[in-house]
This record gives C-alpha cells, structure tokens and sequence, in this order.
C-alpha cells in the first residue's frame, strides 16, 4: 500500500498554482500575491512635515530654549494635501501639518510643544537640530523598489502596501472552486426528521467548512444518494469545477460508485493509503478536475482532507508553502498503536513553559466527530512503532491556520 | 497620560459580545458560538456496521480459521439507510454495508476481507470476537449531550458536529458592522495621478483589511477631506455601524477635526495614550457606536488598531479571550529606547530549537508600512526601559491569527 509521504508527493508533484487574476486590493486578502509589486513614485513621494509645527531654517531655531527664545515673523500655513507657494527665508517660520509639502527654503520643523504663539509670530523655546521633523522624498522607497514579492502571503500590511505603492489592483492566483459530493442513502439533512436508518450528513458541512478554512470557495455542494445516475448527475453539477471532493462510497462495498464514475469521467491515479484513519482513500483526475475521493467515516473525511486536500488547495492557491509545519511534543499518556499504517491521532497540544505537551483527545473512533471537535492538532504515530510512552516525543500538526 | 494597560482595559469594560443571531451552519465558520449544541437524538442513532462486511450471530463465527472456516447461509443484503426486514438466526450471515442497521438477531460483524463466497453462501476464515465491528447507539454520545459549549470558536470540526447533531442553522455573536472613514486632503485614491502634495490613501485600505481579518465586516469605507462638512457627512454614511474607525485628524493640528465631530455627535472618552507609535489616539462613542480615532501615519494606524480595535472586535465577537497571546523572546539585537511610553516595535520573530528569538524590523519610522510588511510580531518595550540588549529577553505578540 502506498505511504502516506508517497502518496502527498505524488498529488503536489502534478499542481501548479492557478492562474492568476487581477483583483481589487482589498479583496486580495488571505490570497497569494502572484506579481512583483514596485514603487511607482518615491516613498514619500516629496519632503514632507513628520509634525504638526512650523517650517524654518534651521540655523535659525538652533540655539533657542525657554531662557533664550527665537522669535519669528508667521508666513501663511501649509496645510497636508495643499499648494505651497510659501517660500520660508531666515527670521520666519511656516505653520505646518502633518504630511504636508516642505516649502522653499526650510530644511527644518519645530513641533508645536516646542512653540508659543505671541502677537503675530511664534517664539521657538527649544533648540532645534537642523533637518529634524522633515521626512525625505523616497526615503521609505525610491521610485521603483520591489515592496512586495510575488508569493507573499497577503495580510492587511500587504493590502496597505499595494495602496501606497498607487495600486487600484493586484495579481493573486484564483481560488479554486471546489464541488463536494457526499454520497450515501443512510444520510437525512440536518433539521430534518431522521427515519429509521437514517444519520445526519455531516460530511457535507464539514468538508465544505474545511474548503473555506483552507481559502478556498466551495462552487457545489450536493448531496448524491447511492445509484449511479444519482453520482453521476452530481459530478455533472460538479463540471465547472477545479476539484471534486467526495465523501463515502470508496470502500470495497457493493454500493461504492465512486471509482466506477471517476473511472468513467476520467482516471484514478491511486485508491487507499498506508494511514488510519482513511485508508480507502481515492485520488484521480476527471476531466480537468483534481479528484478527492474521501472515506464516508466523518473523522476519516476530515483528517484525509487535511492530509491531502487542504496541502493540495494551498498549492493551486500558490502559497510558499503548502504544508503545515510538524512540530514535536512530549507525550503526557501512552499511546496504543498497531504497526503497519501511519496513525493521525486526534490530540490536544499544550504549550508549557518550554516544550508542547500531548495527548490524545480519547477514543479514537473514525465516526467520533467528537473528537476532531476536542482537537487542537493531529499526533503522528510512525508505522513501524509498535507504541509509545508517556515522557517519549512525538511528531504533531497543530489545526489552527 | 493614560497608560496602555488603563487604556485597554477601560475599553473593553464596556464592551459586551454583539446580539445573537440564527445563521445556516456553514455561514458560522469562524463565529463564537453564542449557545450550547446538545445532540436531539444518540449519536449513532441505531446499531450499526462499522465495515462492510456479513452480520453474523458471534457465536458462530469466534472459532473460524482458514484451516476450518464456517459456512453460512446468504440473507438479503443490509445497505446503509435501506429498511431492515432481515432477521440473522444461527447458520446464516446477512451482507451489510458500513453504517447499515444491524439486523434483529445479529451481534457482530464479520468483514469481508475474513471471508470467501462459496456457491450460495459465506466462509468465514477469521475468529470473529462477539460484538465486533457494530457500532452501538448512542455510543459516542447519548441524546441531549453538549457536544459543543457556548463561547467555542466555530471551526470546521464544530460545524459538522452541528449538522451530526442534527442542527440546520445555529445562534452566533454577529458580525459587528464597522466603518472606516479615512481624513485628509493629501490623500488621493490608489490608480489615481498623484497631484503634487498627494500621497495615496493607504490607511482606508490596510484598516479596512484588519477589520476583515479580526473577522468584523467592512460595513462603510468612505474619504473625507479636511472639512467639517466633509467629515459630518462621511459620519452621517456610518449611522447605522456598530464601530466607526477614522484615520488622521486626530493631533494638535489646525485641521484635525475628529475630535470635534465626535463631541458633536458623541463624546471623547480619552484622547492620548503613552504608547509609541500611536500617542494621538481618541476612543470615545457616537450615537450608539464605539468610536476609534486612529492616528493618520501608516504604522501608528495599523499598530494601535492592533492594540485597540482588535480586542474590541473580538469582544464584540464573543472570543474568549479578546487580546492576543504574550509570548517572550531572547533579542538578537540591541534595541534603543526612549523611556516614558511603551514602545510597540516591529519585528521578525523567528523559531529556533528550543526558544523564539526577535529582531527589529530595521528603521521603525511611523510612515514606513513598509515596516509592516516586514513584521510578523510586534516586541514590547516597556515604559521605564532605556534600552535592551542582544540576549535579553523580551515580551512579543505574534501578528499571525
């Protein structure tokens, strides 16, 4: 049977990231910026006042102090965003705000605490250190710096970047759209009446839930009982999408269609996996659709989506690194495990004063939603170890994005 | 002046979790949730295969091998959510699909990879323990158990518990309706030409993604120019907000007219708090929406929503705990400080084997986003602190969410 790394490398080696579009910046949010984002003009892009206060020369203010002020004769004021047609020469200051233009003539600005207004001038009572307050043109950036790398995760300082830098629009690779299938005759929707064989589809929700947490768009969510025009229909819903995902229906049962229809539409690359839980797990291709085929158990649905799925979707988004991060805890209970197949415990991980502790969340049962809700990570049990200990260490993944 | 901690924590005294409002489960992902979810039925339902598999007496099948299997009479098949008219009586086996009711008669559950089709019947070539593979009702939870708590964070593994437990919609804190309203007459929109004193509005933007990232809604993003009629009627647009965010207009400056239009319209409860960036920082109430006014430079917007809306956002959202978690440091650089406020520096925080390390993001000018960029954590310098050297230990706030 395939191993688990076999199985990730095999899926990301065939993703590229999708195609990029233009979009406006703020909705380029939690996406992948796919283009290098350059300075147009200098940052800022003229000297500009870092005070609200008054332009000078600085030779002028140098020496004052609250003993010795130096009185200056009022020029008119520059306002942040106005005309400057002020020009400031020795013995006269220019009230100034914030961010606005520097006038001809003044290197320096005194900060308005540094000030008293009297009759129609301005006493400096402080001495000021010539070039101060004054932020230069391009010294943030010059004109055409990089300040932003294509494949830089987009956070709000990014969105604020792409402003500064004049931008109306960035390219971030698309979402991928995503249909989710869930299959089965026993699933009634939730807030119906169940009848007598009958469970909620959880599945549905959940693995939907899952797409968005993973920053992409859920396009069709359908529900498809157990015949082949019922799943066959539904991977027609399903045709604009750049994955399908499946839940159920890939065990070795008389009613499992799952790989009958993909192998109709398309072809499965490879079906179960040396993990548990989710070892009837499907990958394959259907038309231009990646093709997820998930086991019907609800945790093992959603641990293989976090196994396969979610580092396949932050592919196609472009991230740097579509993984997440393996970290180590120590194990505060033993832990059972029969060899053979990589065990994904549900675990609780506990940060302490300088290690993460573990444990699992209890009965590890594939269909206890319960547990995936009391997890905050999953604990890798390796396949040839037979258990391990309290006090021992071990691999995990924490679940939080 | 106020100190940081006064500041934060006379904020959120007055803040409690926004209305509870009903939402389809799916759209709850990353809502708190705002009641407690008990299952209405057992979860499972009905005694159940967990395999599929033949439904046997278990006393027939417990001494099987392939040296001396059991032959047993074929009976209808059992599919999942398929009405069980079967009865199992010693002798005979009847196929069931996973998660199919266990027929009347039957204990246990025989897989079919422990058995052969011989003619009309079943071989079973593997000692089956009595009971095994059947999943008994209500063994993951009994009717009416709380599955999920009031308060939780609703992340995938919630919402499909909530559709397990039979729920269609669920009562979550709502989305607080926020509006930015960005000042002055400097700023020119993103795409625009810049004029000669303009630099681009950049704050609209990276506070309006903040507010996105806190999880909030961006109910109103307006510009107003630096005057009253401008800004009264970009407060007029926000009448309906629950939080209104303003950037600039709030120094000692002849045009910073925020601080007036609140009191028109509201009140200012403290203007200026003894932190670096951000001292210009008015929080206060218009009507019945809490009032932010944030500093007009780049980094001071940014930082002190960081510090000041944020918590109230997530507040307003139901979190558990609204502020960000404190973690320490060793510095890998020496830090420069002037003492009096709390310096929020931005920095790069780095893990190494057995400790986080953190570094200045380099010069921390308050316009420089670019800083922002670069940032992954934000470090504390505290008020009475003159400087800290490499080695040193430091408080951090990670920025990731």
């Amino acid at each position: 049977m395939l191993s688990y790394d076999d199985a990730i490398a095999r899926i990301l080696a065939q993703i590229s990231p999708s195609t990029p579009v233009s979009v406006p910046i703020l909705q380029s949010l939690g996406h992948t910026l796919a283009e290098d984002i350059h300075t147009q003009s200098p940052l800022p892009p003229f000297d500009n006042s870092a005070m609200d206060g008054y332009a000078v020369v600085g030779a002028d203010a140098g020496n004052a102090s609250v003993e010795t002020p130096v009185a200056l004769a009022l020029l008119d004021t520059i306002a942040a965003g106005g005309d400057v047609a002020v020009r400031v020469t020795p013995g006269h200051a220019a009230p100034i705000m914030t961010g606005a233009p520097m006038p001809a003539g003044a290197d320096t600005v005194v900060p308005v605490e540094d000030t008293k207004r009297v009759g129609d001038g301005v006493w400096v009572l402080e001495g000021a250190a010539p070039g101060q307050f004054v932020r230069k043109a391009g010294e943030d950036a010059p004109a055409g710096t990089l300040v932003v790398e294509k494949g830089s995760a987009i956070r709000a300082a990014e969105v604020g970047m792409f402003a500064a830098a004049g931008r109306a629009a960035a390219l971030v690779y698309r979402r991928p759209r995503v249909g989710v299938i869930s299959t089965g005759d026993e699933l009634a929707e939730p807030g119906a009446v169940l009848g007598a064989a009958q469970i909620y589809n959880s599945n549905s929700y959940a693995v939907a839930a899952q797409v968005l947490e993973a920053g992409a768009e859920v396009a069709v969510r359908v529900h498809a009982r157990d015949t082949f025009s019922d799943l066959r229909a539904a991977f027609d819903a399903c045709a604009d999408c750049d994955v399908i995902l499946t839940t159920g229906g890939v065990s070795v049962g008389e009613f499992d269609f799952v790989k009958a229809v993909v192998e109709e539409r398309g072809s499965v690359e490879f079906w179960r996996v040396a993990i548990r839980p989710g070892k009837p797990f499907v990958f394959g291709r259907c038309g231009q659709a990646l093709l997820f085929g998930l086991p019907g158990n609800p945790v093992s649905a959603m641990v293989t989506f976090e196994l396969f799925v979610r580092p396949a979707l932050r592919q196609l988004l472009g991230a740097a690194n579509p993984m997440r991060k393996i970290e180590t805890a120590v194990l505060t209970e033993d832990v059972a495990h029969e060899t053979g197949r990589r065990d994904f415990q549900r675990a609780v991980v506990t940060e302490s004063v300088d290690e993460l502790r573990v444990r699992a969340t209890g009965r590890q049962g594939s269909g206890m939603l319960r547990s995936m809700v009391l997890a905050n990570a999953l604990m890798i049990v390796p396949e040839e170890v037979a258990g391990v200990q309290s006090g021992d260490t071990i691999s995990v993944i924490r679940l939080s994005s």
